[in-house]
């Protein structure tokens, strides 16, 4: 068993804080549970071992990590995982995120783009580190059931990705189309690009991809990432149904 | 000078912190703003004393008040406000919150619906302090631009504001009727109802409100709070442009 330590970046593994992530991560993600770590006072471990039970996952008393990892708030149980990487669909939709720097929106975005079906989500890095337990945490466990791929530039990710057939979005409040549920597009296959919390995108985005804004009051400066993410996400899936 | 205190509840002000924040206390209620504290390596000190010397407004130095109220961020100004009392506008739209917890939550749908141009926010207590200066910081000031007024329950508030001619929606995970782009009702005048982060709204807001829902995909257990509100603001203030 190893020796127990805080999580930092550069591990290969990390880990779900909370039942409701590490069921996420056992029953989505199985193969990359390493272990389970339940606290004494846990009031559903018979549920937790039956699913480890069924995995050879081992399932270890959590007390001492529960307490070194989970601040103030009221976790019993901890999964710890490996890291895992993933390529993209080609088919699907993707989620764009060009450096996003905070933990507690990026797992926001992830769980919403997977409550809107949005399944292939990759990442201009520098970025949060979206294996953080705090992402995780945010994300509700979402991180385990999408598939998430860093690219150090956007250069990279249209040489593997933009072809013909896929349509490009950047969203921009620089941009002059305004997006709306009526003029909504509807292609088969498209990219929506959101960029950092506070710097937005770079202009040159507008040269790859057609710009558009979600309308808003001149009274804010602008929307929160996670809100415009989320509208974007819902009238782009919803004009698929 | 009042000695300088780290922010409570009871008190009856409260603390704008940062340049953005306190800009817009400063311009949306100058009558209520009672000083502004400056730090001493802030580069924009000019602009401040120009609004403030407009209003009466003592500028005073800050590097003490900064250090004990802003933890970590980059703060260089702070605006010190007195409470004020809202009513809600008769004749416009409201959102209504019912017990938000969070005040990073609760600050991010003042500013989102200040985007969309919802002015009137309902508020049902118990809830999150809409003037702690976290929540007037996570909405960028918004709250200074808004009517916000708190009811025990929602009877108080039906009473008050629930005419005929207001149609009320609540959205709630058991609704039947799903909200999408196309079929989002265009009332004159509305009011959207929206539960506590973890436990939504009670059954009985149907009995008043038509209950409706956010298609969402089952792989999630519901949409963050501040997402449906987003989306919720976006369509219903969509469809009336």
């Amino acid at each position: 068993m190893e020796p127990i330590k805080p999580y930092k970046k550069e591990f290969d593994y990390s880990y779900a804080l909370g039942a409701f992530p590490t069921m996420e991560l056992l029953t989505k993600r199985p193969e990359s549970a390493e272990a389970v770590y339940v606290h004494s006072s846990f009031t559903d471990r018979a549920r937790v071992e039956e699913v480890c039970g069924r995995h050879g996952i081992p399932v270890r008393e959590g007390d001492k990590l529960i307490a070194r990892l989970s601040d103030k708030e009221n976790v019993y149980v901890i999964g710890q995982f490996r890291k895992f990487r993933d390529e993209l669909s080609e088919d699907q939709p993707h989620l764009m995120l060009v450096n996003p720097s905070n933990m507690g929106n990026l797992g926001t975005i992830l769980r919403t783009c997977l409550a809107f079906g949005i399944h292939d989500i990759a990442v201009i890095t520098p970025a949060a580190d979206h294996f953080n337990p705090k992402v995780v945490r945010a994300s509700m466990g979402a991180v385990f059931s999408l598939r998430i791929a860093c690219f150090s530039d956007f250069e990279e990710y249209r040489k593997r990705y933009a072809r013909a057939d896929r349509k490009l979005y950047a969203f921009m409040l620089t941009a002059k189309k305004q997006l709306t549920a009526e003029n909504c597009p509807k292609p088969k296959k498209y990219t929506l690009i959101f960029g950092n919390e506070a710097t937005g995108l770079p202009e040159a985005y507008a040269d790859y991809a057609e710009a558009i804004i979600i309308p808003q009051s001149p009274e804010v400066d602008s929307l929160n990432l996670t809100i415009a993410v989320g509208i974007g996400a819902y009238l782009f899936r919803k004009t698929e149904v």
